[in-house]
């Protein structure tokens, strides 16, 4: 079975090293969140993941969730592990104290993201839907559902979901049928069928909070007319307390490739009480919200399943000796495989990615902290832009690397890696789903260029290229060659930046057929980006910690010779343009 | 359930009008094989994989191969249908008519073996090795052991296995501690255990010819030491009919990720009598032959299983309705997504590699029968050098393409793509093998770049781009931005080729750490060298059949704008060295 240990070390390096952003600083509330506290959090979030939720990866694959007489099931162990999981606060961390929560920073919140899906990206799906709902209902529900609701989710008690795809509608939302009708009362009576409910029925909680978008009976086609409705499993009792059933019911649940451990849900809504949430006809906007968030998470999960991929790979290469090493070190038989140049050169190019993404993800955590909590509301809009830039780049990514990275890894196990033994090729089925689902990639990559680049506040895109431009004008010889590559690839990244803004505007199915190439390029570049910031400490603070940030530098080093020039051929490729793409004739 | 419809009309292009090599038209035996009967075949062939095979792909899937009591049973379905598979003779399709086969020449039999691997790889697997133990036999046993298993083999009464794999070496055969004992009637008594033996028991044959490496007791250490043996499962009687057990037991099966209705076994050889293939302690030679052919035919898996992942996802394309596109057809509601850019791109990219690659291989199978079959000694080792080249660059291009392709028809079918129902994620997890079984491809690229480009009989890289360079000098007006495009690319192969050569003898970490790089290179000039012989006759030809023509003349546009400049980026970061990944210091 897989192990897993926690890298807290380097999670406490970019805590300690590379939390000086100033405006992340001037958050008022997080004044008190110190090393010392971080350092406590990440230790006991390592325990736990580590020896409690590890175990649980296995289990759900080799005996999944089922569906019985109606009722979910999940897989041996979880009902324990959610218990001491909800009684311990995890599910609390990042949530306001006002509702029970512990108010840490998403800086630190998104390391325990890291670790839980390292552990059981399965597991981890029962609770994150729920901080999911949490965002969504502590910024568009009045103060009563507030009141009533996110206490008990705070605390696990009480579950959440996101409704939104039905058979006829995933990535386009306009086509949905769901249908919410008013009552005397004020409530809703909702119908309709959703499918890939994640968590749409479990038995861990007392309850469970749908949120599910639906079309009020007097409101418009399209997208602009669905709204946002809170449809909990059981209805409340007037004193808060779990009541009877709600018209809810789990049809079936999918049988799938991985993340098997996780119920994947049809839900059918018959008559179901539902209370809209935020404005009429806005429920995408409010949905948006937990959208967001959730697909920056679902970019961590590709990190978290990448990091015990390379764990165990490292762990495999120093015990399997195989073939003679061009350097041998063994007269007779064969050397360790890690000997092998293509062995550390596969391993190297997942520690390069890996690092580096955490180091952009970190960077990107305080930029969301700086857009919700900042006094100044423009520099919390210029905060909300550059994660809205970053939310697509991040998604896609980090999962379409977590794909490369736990491929890499099955080819490092040879033939054990294909077998069910070893837990390798699980790592690949379960993050085989972080690329399809919160949108696939290529959506990501359309909503980034068709959205992102440019807004209502303005160039996003201008604004971020000048930002990193500006950063990585270090003054330390030493990161001078790293400066020069970036530089180069960002001059690429430039070209390839007005190159799309031309055809946004005189050609879209050019830039349509960029996209993925053009989100590619920006998240390399991006990655080398926070790579230099870790750079610029190692050099600095060299003599204090040798060995560590030696590795520091020699793995961002292997990024710029081996990661980041793969920018060269997306860029040719992607402005090919797209005629010869579209007057194909399919037969 | 997936569909699939044998690709027969571009089959018979690829015969009718690639055909005409002049080495491969001067071999004798082949002279009747012409286009009706070739049709006539493939035209069977479709039938049998489409209507018996493909069903099984499923049932195997959902019913794998399991271990009962000592011996193995294949999934529901697999008894009947490899019934009639060898009662209409598919085993015997290229073999020797001498020994009951039909004769056909390996640019028909690959063509089923194409259809099969589409239809269902693991059915496939339990005849595969069959033909592969066949030809070693054929060519490195005696004539008694010929005459008395090649006639039950052809007729696929008896089928074959390979036995190198052991619990201490993949790779590396040197390890290899499997004993042979020799016996006063000349015979072997051979043991020790082997795993990873792809159908090492089954019940869909009277018997089970195993082939195993193993050291008789007076061999050296290492390579050299290792023997080839002919091991039943069932004894002989004189009559040559099946008579007593032999001491070959299988210990347990694999549970693996894919390839669920394959038997890949652990067998325990205890004092099992054995026959000496070949001469003593040149076992690993002989089983060349064996795996030469077997790693292309590992090539052809993966571009057959990218083929009905192709298919699928261009019948979903054109089924499902999702968002706008930007030239809507619908003014209400959503467009088919096939007629949304990126989707295109998508399809085209998996058919362009497709084609390139079907053609690739047709060349690659004229070769073959060139090296085996040419009355002139120096033609035949000139192909045989060109097959030995190309062999890892097939078997490691092909397959890795099948996890792009079978991965990108996954993001076309959004979340049902990872759903069991519509099978599209089995395509994925079956051909996940195909990187990693008969050589990993990182094994496939070191002995590409350290054993095939120079050998004793020359410098057939050199060769190789001399034809390359020769055979693209074509004067249609029409064809001179592929064949500028191509040279370009060329140019940098050869560049890389140079770097390579010097490296090889100066530095071989420099060329191991960037053996990949330099096979995907190969790859795609050798790719799109295919490309410009089906441009050639596209040209020519198009008014004979315009629809066909244009269609190749597109798909080939698509690859050389947007898969052959993939080159790039290879290049440049395989050349930056190894220095910086063997100084890493892996904690």
């Amino acid at each position: 079975m897989p192990t897993y240990n926690a890298p807290v070390e380097d999670m406490m390096f970019l805590f300690d090293k590379l939390r000086n952003n100033k405006k992340y600083n001037e958050i008022e509330k997080y004044k008190e969140v110190n090393s010392e506290l971080v350092k406590d959090i990440l230790d006991e979030a390592a325990k736990i993941t580590q020896n409690l939720i590890l175990p649980l990866a296995k289990s759900g694959d080799e005996t999944p969730a089922v569906l019985e007489n109606g009722v979910v099931r999940t897989p041996p162990g979880y009902k324990e592990a959610y218990q001491k999981f909800i009684e311990d606060g995890w599910i609390s961390l990042s949530c306001d104290p006002k509702y029970g929560g512990q108010g840490m920073p998403k800086t630190v919140s998104t390391f325990f993201d890291e670790m839980l899906s390292s552990a059981s990206l399965s597991f981890k799906l029962y609770s994150e839907l729920t901080i999911g709902a949490y965002n969504c209902l502590l910024r568009h529900a009045d103060e009563e559902i507030k009141n009533t609701y996110l206490p008990k989710m705070v605390e696990g008690k009480w579950s959440g979901t996101m409704c939104l795809t039905e058979p006829v509608c995933g990535t386009d939302l306009g086509l949905l049928k769901t249908k919410a009708v008013d009552q005397k009362d004020g409530t809703y009576k909702i119908s309709g069928q959703k499918i890939f409910i994640t968590s749409g029925d479990q038995d861990l909680t007392e309850n469970i909070i749908h949120l599910v978008l639906a079309r009020s009976t007097d409101s418009p086609a399209g997208t602009k007319g669905i709204s946002l409705f809170l449809v909990p499993k059981f209805v409340l009792n007037k004193d808060g307390t779990v009541g009877p059933r709600n018209g809810v019911s789990t049809g079936s649940i999918e049988n799938k490739m991985g993340i098997k451990g996780s119920a994947t849900c049809v839900l059918n809504f018959d008559d179901a009480v539902g209370y809209m949430i935020g404005p009429k006809n806005k429920g995408l906007n409010s949905m948006f919200t937990m959208m967001n968030l959730e697909r920056i998470i679902v970019g961590i999960q590709g990190l978290g399943i990448s990091e015990i991929a390379y764990q165990n790979s490292l762990t495999y290469a120093k015990e399997r000796k195989q073939g003679k090493a061009f350097n041998s070190k063994s007269n007779n038989g064969a050397d360790f495989i890690i000997d092998h140049v293509d062995i550390r050169r596969s391993l190297l190019s997942m520690k390069s990615m890996i690092e580096g993404q955490r180091a952009l993800s970190f960077w990107l955590s305080q930029q969301i902290e700086v857009s919700l909590n900042h006094s100044d509301e423009k520099i919390k809009q210029e905060a909300s832009d550059l994660v809205s830039l970053m939310t697509p780049v991040v998604k896609s990514l980090f999962t379409d690397n977590a794909m490369e990275i736990t491929s890499e890894a099955m080819q490092i196990h040879g033939g054990y890696g294909f077998t069910k033994d070893q837990g390798i090729e699980q790592f690949y089925r379960d993050n085989r789903i972080t690329p399809i689902y919160e949108g696939t990639n290529s959506v990501q990559a359309a909503d980034l260029v068709f959205r992102k680049l440019i807004n209502k506040n303005g160039d996003v895109i201008e604004n971020y290229l000048k930002l990193v431009k500006d950063e990585i004008n270090i003054t330390d010889k030493k990161a001078e060659p790293f400066i020069k590559q970036l530089n180069y690839h960002l001059d690429i990244l430039s070209k390839f930046t007005d190159w799309m803004k031309e055809k946004i505007k005189n050609s879209p199915e050019d830039a349509s057929g960029a996209c993925n190439d053009y989100l590619k390029v920006l998240g390399l570049v991006a990655t080398g980006h926070a790579w230099l910031k870790v750079l610029e400490v190692s050099f600095k603070e060299y003599d204090s910690n040798k060995g560590f940030y030696e590795d520091k530098i020699q793995t961002a080093n292997f990024f710029f010779n081996r990661v980041l020039p793969r920018i060269e051929s997306s860029y040719i490729t992607a402005t090919t343009g797209s005629n010869y793409i579209m007057n194909y004739k399919f037969n």
